[in-house]
């Protein structure tokens, strides 16, 4: 029987067992270049340098997953943060379960909404499913590490028949 | 009497001097997350971790200035690199001198502008003028150093009376 799991709007309090929102919205900031920018400082954990781990900078391109969207996999990196920051300025699905062991079954999931403006960094263990984009074709920054080894665990859910559903 | 510099299409290979493009145009990538993305990996050489620096992620949220853009002031970082990822998909200005002593004259300045789909990083040590949004009020993703010292140095250069203008 398919599960539905409601995602939430994302937020600092809800998400912060999990790992970091990167946002503007209720930062602190202070004024820099003679009054022409506000710098919004140092927004997200970043731990990116664990066994000669160097931070790394990239893009996803992301397709868009019909929604309810279908959760397929999770996976975790242990040696490091994940930073996703949306490009497009378009609302994404973030779904993750606590650091630790593997999640047993669909109660151990958490499921929150971007409202496109914020990112998301994943504590170093924190699970989480792969990119989520829902609206259309999606860029993203993202800010991970390389190192000599591979650093990622995966756990296959798609016999779990889970639908995330977005609360309006 | 006022020093015109014409702003040039940002590309990799004409910033190479400076730093790195951040873009996907062009780049390798290569298929992950069983098809559902283009990860276009590691676009910039970070280099935020010297003399127990940390790697720090931000947002800087810039005003337009007026076209055409008078410069002010040129600085640079010695421990770190620097990167700014458009969050607006806005053009902005980029102007940049080598690294090493401080620009003499507008002669030693190379101005470039952004499709707003590029971002940039310049390589440490490289002089470059303060964020130079033009369009609106445009927020930048933000990749440097947190450390136990300060490291900007600062040359004015408002009196050299300078205007970027835009090659069309």
């Amino acid at each position: 029987m398919t599960v539905l799991v409601r995602a939430q709007p994302l937020s600092r309090e809800s998400f912060a067992a999990f790992g970091d929102v990167i946002e503007t919205e209720d930062a602190t900031s202070y004024t820099i270049n003679a009054g022409w920018a506000e710098r919004f400082h140092d927004l997200a954990a970043l731990d990116v340098t664990a066994q000669s781990g160097r931070p790394t900078v990239s893009i996803f391109r992301s397709k868009p997953r019909p929604v309810p969207v279908t959760l397929t996999l999770m996976e975790r990196h242990c040696l490091s943060s994940q930073s996703f920051v949306p490009l497009s300025s378009t609302p994404f699905l973030v779904v993750v379960a606590a650091a630790g062991g593997a999640p047993a079954d669909s109660a151990a999931l958490h499921a929150f909404v971007s409202n496109g403006r914020q990112g998301v960094s994943y504590h170093r263990g924190t699970w989480h499913h792969p990119l989520l984009a829902i609206k259309q074709l999606s860029d993203f920054l993202v800010i991970d590490r390389t190192g000599p080894e591979e650093d990622c665990d995966e756990i296959e859910i798609a016999d779990w028949d889970i639908k995330v559903v977005i609360e309006s």
